[in-house]
């Protein structure tokens, strides 16, 4: 398959390029400009200019075009919501448009965020994809709203997109303001002997939906198969952010103390969120297989590295 | 009541400052810049400014903020999406975190727009506010947008917020842009003797829900005081293009031949649009009061009297 992958310069879109490539299809990279990929053909594409995204799509004539561009991270999207709304928004629009009107037999996937359900019940869980979304911050609010051009044009025919909603997915490479890139890269530092056996955290009890970002982009390509339509992907089980610092205390085989940061707390958190991707698995055969120690390991071993090298 | 209304100088916000001094409110006006308002106190807002939302409800100390201020004509927000996304989303989103913030017991009444509901099938007439919204042009997505801002803000109790989701509305003043102002305008011309008796239209066999703006902007006034909420503003039935176009000939009593312009073809459409208005009347006791037959004689004057004065 040819594919064009948006965002590829970031932490899903590295490890999506790297499985693409294993799985033999041809993949040419959109790239914002941030840094360059080795293994694939990179071109600039600037997701807020649509003359720009059609001339890329006429020129790769991709089969499917993997959108994973954007803002990523909770915080930054708050305080800068135009900024949301033009990226995230606009962007995910002239993608959609860019496809639709190329009327080429494009299958867009596009890398939403279980984050648009907002606030859960706990009669509400295991959360299936006809729940409906409340989005309740300014991510939310701006993938939900992608979610929605993007489904404009789906109504029309002239394009397929399968929207995914992954919970929260890790693996190496992640940005170190995510949780478990934060914990790993500080306890690194620790073992290096680089800072003080002090580890700084924020709300400890919430419970989440961690699953393997690989796990994830295999989702992907799967998903570019099916028909146009919204899929939750996810480990199908919750657990407490405590139980990932303990088992991340463990592999750094290092002894710390907790304190707790008013700076990491998000405010008052939803206790308890997981999802069911019984959609997924029925539409495409996914389910996740990788298993946390695995994924936390190397994760771990990614910033033990990062930090020997001096690169934190 | 003290209220402030956002948009004051549009064609629903003049109605409205209308109707609320009649009804003895205190209004102030926020506008733009574009005019001023003659008979309330007028200040300067933009809502692409929080700071500037957040100065003028701390000086105004509003009970109701009537929010009206937008893109409002359909082909505006389809050439300029990032526009629309910027004023009609991040604008609302401004003026219901302003509300919130100040956490002064503020009732905010948002002019969202029956354009939400989007391609409508016959057996989900009327159309009631349980109908998901599939927004299918980027006027109707910012206004789905934009209250999807605002439910993030009164799901925390802080702000109560009625949307009112108004479907067509006409009367005197109302843009000649939109179809009953253009044909009574082309029909002023015609009967003043200033163009050739030609009238330029374009589908005349859709079938839209056509109410008075002064009813519209009295359901405002009664939504101040109900529950946080979504509501349809219709007279509940439907009439053709056609039928409209039939009754201000009649009125201008002049003979003339119809031309389609393809310029006003807004391509494949729904054939029939109506709602039902029953929740609002639940509500707040609201029902349309005025006949069409009255609101086209006063469309129709409005424009004979302003080509007569030179003013088309």
């Amino acid at each position: 398959m040819r594919a064009l992958v948006l965002g590829a310069e970031g932490f899903v879109g590295g490890h999506l390029v790297t499985h693409l490539l294993a799985e033999g299809d041809e993949v040419y990279c959109g790239v914002h400009g941030r840094s360059s990929t080795a293994f694939a053909q990179a071109l600039k594409v600037d997701i807020t200019d649509f003359g720009g995204i059609l001339e890329a799509l006429k020129q790769v004539r991709p089969e499917v075009v993997y959108h994973l561009a954007g803002i990523s991270f909770v915080p930054e999207a708050e305080e800068n919501f135009e900024k949301a709304l033009a990226i995230n928004v606009a962007g995910t629009a002239n993608v959609v448009k860019a496809c639709h009107q190329l009327d080429a037999n494009i299958a867009l996937v596009f890398a939403s965020s279980a984050e648009v359900y907002g606030a859960i019940s706990a009669w509400n869980l295991p959360i299936a994809e006809e729940l409906p979304p409340q989005p309740a911050n300014n991510y939310s609010l701006s993938k939900r709203m992608a979610e929605l051009a993007i489904e404009r044009y789906t109504r029309s025919g002239r394009v397929r997109c399968s929207i995914a909603r992954p919970f929260n997915h890790i693996g190496p490479g992640q940005d170190k303001r995510f949780v478990t890139a934060s914990f790993a890269l500080q306890l690194a530092r620790i073992a290096h002997g680089k800072a003080p056996p002090v580890l700084r955290v924020g709300n400890l009890e919430a419970r989440r939906d961690f699953s393997d970002v690989r796990d994830i982009v295999r989702a992907y390509r799967l998903l570019a198969g099916t028909e146009s339509g919204v899929y939750n992907l996810g480990s199908g089980r919750a657990l407490s952010i405590q139980k990932i610092l303990d088992m991340l205390m463990k592999l750094s085989k290092v002894q710390v103390s907790i304190e707790l940061d008013p700076e990491r707390m998000r405010g008052p958190e939803t206790p308890e969120v997981y999802g069911s991707y019984k959609k997924a698995q029925r539409a495409c055969g996914w389910f996740p297989v990788i298993p946390l120690e695995r994924s936390l390991e190397d994760v771990y071993k990614y910033w033990y590295d990062r930090v020997g090298a001096g690169l934190d």
